[in-house]
């Protein structure tokens, strides 16, 4: 058989995940929480299956759903999103995304990431039909590098992927950055992905610079996005994706064809339990608090940390650590980490379609606080 | 915006579903149950939320329900498949299909579809870049045209689609027609994916053929299932996929890029449910009376009845109306029943790509007693 991916084996977060067990690591690897999600948001769903929830919802998904999601991006963003035609609901923001490809990328097509990035943008792309074009984020800031940007947009591109809050460097894209971009595309018809999973997850006092607030680049957005994420749900496969009626008719052709729909019973829940904004609302400082715990542990041992402005993800400079473990790689390391230390990272090379120099790994702390602590009880005995 | 799928509209089937509801028509179209499931497996889905399992399940799939099914075809067809390597849970059927072309079709390649056919598949192939070849199926008995198929396999021929019980007509493969598509493939590469979502409705003592049964088959197939059909839950999205290692390799690196996994507590609430066999191995005669009776009711109409043996589909020649109802095509008919009868159907016109002549349209009896009956009433009064 004539692999469509001879490149791709299975995602570094499965592996990680599945070394971490067969070593009992503390798992900071594959982002997910290890604590539950609240009660009253799985009581919603057993309500909805009670009553009957469990048959075909429309394909773009339930009424009520679009609606609060529309009513969100309203009130977080200022711009109106019709419920009807603009929001489609989602298994999940990866089938976002890749859906979005599918809907825009003709065969011959560039697609721009900015590296590092999602391990999946590249293999979707390539499914897509389209060509790979990787710009470099900025060496150490990982801060988007606009004259690249700029130089590497031909004809021939289709669309750009973003992604802030940033997986894995844990940036947040500033105001301004976020206008240059729209200045720089505004002279082109280039589409654009927002990956904005972390949406909730910011830092700081610093507020979440969606493309939903900036004309010029919200007309020309798919906004992808995460229930699992946001509600602590990651194994229920929700998300959605909000984007103009024009881009929305192309992305439902392709999901209709795809998953056609999503668990009816998760959506009725997450539109009852979303009626309470609260737990979006707070969600930033939940995290923040767990990042200034873990950061504050780490300042303890010979990690260098980087910045985490957004997103649950931590990452560190373990070169300190190299002649100790006897290991260069960032993916050597991580290894050595899971199996001597007994704490599961992700090496940030694994975002990088070549690999990357950078002796840099990402933590995820979006665990209980035992969790955090009985890891870095481990990182500090290093 | 340059669509890749310019020819796409939305399904029939939603389309359908609105005009029944807008019109209050009893809905015989989409394929879906007005009953529920068993308030069972609503409780082990619930029982899974509570203790815990929300966040990502392994990507291929929660294992206690890879073994179930890994089991059941044990049990069913007599062939071992590995539930490691060989089973793949997916968020339903249509994305098993889609997941499965997209793992082997190179730009350029043939996959063969026996037309009529489910509406997802000429898209699906031609979003992975491929070439749908049409081959009809007999004219009136809906049965496979084994010359017309070894006529179209050339050596672009990557793949060929089949559907048993057959989604609209109903027919069912014998053992002699699974064997006769074994021989004929025999002397070639081209590979099956074999849709067998209703795989637990066959009637009048039929057994179903899984291509699972057929050596020389099943080392080259996909076979694709739905939790969905079998256990009355279609909004749960949740089907799987089970093919041999090589091709599971394949299908799992695209899958892990498309929705990565599947609904955690759905999958351990169908794993704990699927312990007890009766649900699925009672499937078939309780569709069978749901279709005695619809078809009893039929006979007191000018209707002409085509054979049923399996799925919960019903198709009829309806050419006996056409004067009174002032309609020719399939989907003029289709829509004039439900606006002025009140009764939804799908005309079998959608499952072609250019259209069809022949005046039959396609009822589904997944449906209440009383939604039958009432339904009955309507087409009995016309
Ligand atoms: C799909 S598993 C990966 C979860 C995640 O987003 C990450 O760890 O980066
Ligand atoms: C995906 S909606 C269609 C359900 C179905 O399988 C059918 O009605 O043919």
């Amino acid at each position: 058989l004539h692999s469509r991916l001879p490149h791709v084996g299975t995602t570094i977060f499965s592996t990680m995940s599945a070394l971490a067990q067969a070593h009992g690591a503390v798992n900071l690897g594959q982002g997910f929480p290890d604590f539950d999600c609240d009660p009253q948001l799985v009581d919603a769903v057993h309500e909805a299956m009670r009553r009957g929830h469990n048959q075909y919802p429309p394909m773009p998904g339930v009424p009520a759903l679009r609606q609060a999601v529309a009513a969100k991006l309203q009130a977080m963003h200022g711009r109106s999103y019709d419920a009807d035609r603009e929001i489609t609901i989602t298994a999940g923001a990866t089938q976002a995304i890749f859906t979005a490809l599918l809907a825009i990328v003709h065969p011959g097509d560039d697609v721009i990431v900015l590296e590092p990035c999602y391990d999946s943008y590249g293999p979707n792309i390539e499914l897509a039909g389209g060509r790979v074009v990787r710009v470099p984020l900025k060496a150490e800031s990982y801060r988007p590098d606009f004259e690249r940007i700029a130089a590497a947009i031909t004809p021939r591109t289709r669309a750009l992927i973003i992604n802030t809050p940033h997986n894995p460097s844990a940036t947040v894209w500033s105001a301004a950055e976020m206008q240059t971009l729209a200045d720089l595309l505004a002279p082109t018809d280039v589409l654009l992905i927002s990956d904005e999973v972390y949406e909730h997850m910011v830092f700081d006092g610093a507020a979440h610079q969606s493309v939903a607030r900036f004309p010029g680049l919200a007309e020309r957005s798919f906004i992808v996005s995460s229930f699992g994420k946001t509600y602590h749900v990651t194994g229920w496969k929700v998300g959605y994706v909000a984007a103009p009626a024009a881009l929305s008719v192309e992305f439902r052709k392709v999901h209709q064809f795809n998953v056609f729909t999503v668990n009816t019973p998760a959506q009725h829940g997450l539109a009852a339990y979303m009626a309470n904004p609260a737990p979006y609302l707070g969600l930033g400082d939940f995290y923040q608090r767990k990042r200034d715990l873990f950061r504050a542990g780490l300042e303890g041992t010979a990690f260098r940390l980087l910045p985490s402005e957004g997103s649950y993800f931590q990452c560190v400079d373990f070169s300190a650590y190299r002649e100790r473990s006897g290991q260069r790689s960032d993916a050597a390391f991580c290894e050595w980490l899971t199996r001597e230390v007994g704490v599961a990272a992700i090496p940030l090379s694994a975002f990088y379609a070549q690999g990357c120099e950078a002796p840099v790994i990402r933590f995820c702390f979006a665990k209980r606080d035992e969790t955090l602590k009985q890891a870095l009880d481990k990182l500090q005995s290093l």
